[in-house]
């Protein structure tokens, strides 16, 4: 069998190598069937024609690389994570999941499973072309409306212009979908983008599920008015009563374990330092492995807004963006990916994934896993985002453990 | 003698005749020198010479009205206020103060009093244009810095060119300041531009301080990370720092009588829903009729800060851009006008300014008193500013009082 540690040093080689296919000078930054996509799609597919694979490119531009099974008829076994990038990204958010798989069929060593395996570098998953995430994942889940054809990017071009510029046929979506019954399994690998393995110490995390997410916008109002003629008791300072509520969206999230609320983005209005704040507009981001514990959440902090807004006499409206249910990765499944890990002899620690992943989706069509590599630091969207070779030898070793007790199921 | 309410009607009629003048279509904006200022000074010139006073525009673009003394060498009562706005302005802010100037030499009805009158029309007082206020008293008062001159306004002409574009003469700036010995003193009428005198009941404040401010600015830095992967335990998040000291500074000011302290602007980076805060940018704005009050409030503010950010583990940097000491007004000449508003019958209130005004920079050349008019809803720099007829009438009886003493001492 060739070494885990030299098939983890070809998997970070060529993370790099493909991290060169940049749209932008300098920078990493790749998105939905944009032109560095073909070199990547190029290399691809001579790395997995070396290894005995079939490859295909499907009508959303996933690039499918099949290792055949004992017989045409044979399950299918799917493995892969995404090719798209954040802009300013760094080289191994998606692209490690794709070269990992293909280690793993190189680790095989010609060995034929009892099933098939296919590899699917997935097209889209991070929203940034068209703002909506999941292309790719959602085309092979059969999970693709036709409407999402229509949105536009920057410039203007819809998806199904984007398809067709990169010479596929928007009508063929519907044959990238898998038939479900046919599909024995997902597995994906990707970085944590996140410090929680790090802080325990763990190379490697099992997904039990990824968590919900509900997104609102929120807008205190009150009135603005100068800032050195208004005494305190007469104002109404939106800010400061969105101050107030910020400090209880973060007690409420350390008082309720494993919920994460953050408000990222933040407004004031007019915004200048001599006038009083009339008004405050924020976002608010909950997400939980349990959706009940996370509405319950939103609605708490929606009360907890209307008192502080009372009180204070501002006005107070909210809007709900996004509502992402939780979805839980296959037990059974998950269960085989823990055996591997502590078979390999590493901690198993399941965890839940704070981030979405193409898993999700794929958890719709099939039953799913998900494991996770511990990333340094925490950093993720970020060009100096990483992965310790160690860990990816780690997942090398689970990756091939795993596939080796799905033949003995 | 010519009946208050009728003059306080003619001020209220030529205020919003002057509203009229302005650089944008549809609202008031009328800034340092711009081309209705032009339209103003013909009209102050016309009521000016109407009341038998001599005109002349000063090098910095302050229209002066002379009404005569005794004998030219009588001794000299300035009375006035500014003719430029903010953007989006209401009709009252300065313009009130110069036409209420006027009311009074016209309820003089010719008498003349024992020391000449001059009324300014100040070109300069809110920033706007060169980010620098007081541009026109500043000269008046001989404080006017010839390193002013270089300031650039926003399509990169300076005030030197802007003066010349008028048809002045920036080399005789030192000529507009005038003779400190000669001035007996300064009086302005202004609106409140705040809430204080609505709510007490009052139509009338007289100003003993103008509060002195200190601007700073702070910046939090956490570390940016992702609002789904990062659990609450592991944050550094910048924002949730500076909703809490934000919190601090809410309460500080409220325990600490007349101080007011506003969070005007702030900035989260990178703003985005699904990021924590890496960094906050704020302002923060601390006024108090007393400096030492102040100093000590800045201070607890900061250490405040600097407790909350080493809690969080966050960094801090801050930087004062601006100090500006409290300014009392003359005693004698407050306690003068305080009689004459209890001559009128007007309940005193005595107050302090939380605004400047140019009154903060005459009292460095003569004798200063200031007369605050009530702002209905507080409201002010904004259209609906407004002012009620009875308070116009009553600043007029004031002010004619006022002037009686003046004849009498």
């Amino acid at each position: 069998m060739a070494h885990p540690e030299a098939l983890a040093q070809k998997v970070l080689e060529r993370c790099r190598t493909l991290a060169q296919f940049s749209e932008e000078e300098g920078r990493l930054t790749r998105t939905f069937l944009s032109p560095p996509v073909r070199a990547v799609h190029q290399a691809l597919r001579g790395w997995m024609e070396a290894l005995g694979m079939a490859v295909r490119v499907d009508a959303l531009g996933n690039l499918i690389g099949r290792y055949p099974g004992p017989h045409p008829e044979a399950p299918l076994f799917l493995l892969g994570s995404h090719i798209d990038t954040v802009r300013d990204a760094g080289p191994y958010d998606g692209v490690l999941g794709v070269l990992l798989a293909l280690a793993l069929v190189e680790g095989l060593e010609g060995r034929r499973l009892p099933l098939a395996l296919e590899v699917i570098a997935f097209s889209e998953e991070e929203g940034v072309r068209f703002g909506v995430p999941f292309l790719g994942s959602r085309a092979v889940a059969g999970q693709f409306p036709a409407g999402l054809l229509a949105l536009k990017d920057a410039e203007g071009r819809t998806v199904a212009e984007a398809i067709r510029a990169f010479g596929l046929d928007p009508g063929a979506i519907p044959q990238a979908a898998y038939p479900p019954g046919r599909v024995r399994g997902y597995l994906e690998f990707h970085i944590e983008q996140g410090p929680v393995l790090e802080t325990l110490g763990c190379p490697l995390g099992v997904v039990e599920a990824i968590a919900g997410q509900s997104r609102l916008e929120l807008a205190f109002q009150g009135q603005a008015n100068h800032a050195g003629t208004t005494p305190m008791a007469l104002r109404k300072d939106a800010l400061a009563g969105a101050a107030e509520w910020m400090g209880l969206v973060e007690r409420e999230a350390q008082a309720t374990p494993g919920l994460v609320a953050t408000v990222g983005s933040i407004a004031a209005l007019p915004g200048v330092a001599n006038v009083i704040p009339g008004e405050v507009r924020l976002s608010l981001d909950v997400r939980h492995a349990q959706d009940p514990v996370r509405t319950q959440a939103v609605a708490r902090l929606l009360r907890h807004a209307q008192q502080v807004a009372e009180r204070r006499g501002l006005g107070l409206e909210h809007r709900t963006l996004h509502e992402q249910p939780a979805v839980p990765t296959d037990p059974a499944l998950s269960e085989a990916l823990a055996r591997a890990v502590a078979a390999s002899g590493y901690p198993v620690h399941r965890m839940v994934s704070g981030a979405g992943h193409d898993a999700m989706v794929m958890a719709s069509l099939c039953p799913t896993a998900l494991l996770f590599l511990r990333s340094p630091g925490g950093l993720s969207h970020h060009p100096g985002e990483s992965v310790h070779l160690e860990d990816v030898e780690a997942a090398v070793r689970v990756g091939l453990s795993f596939l080796g007790g799905l033949c003995s199921t």
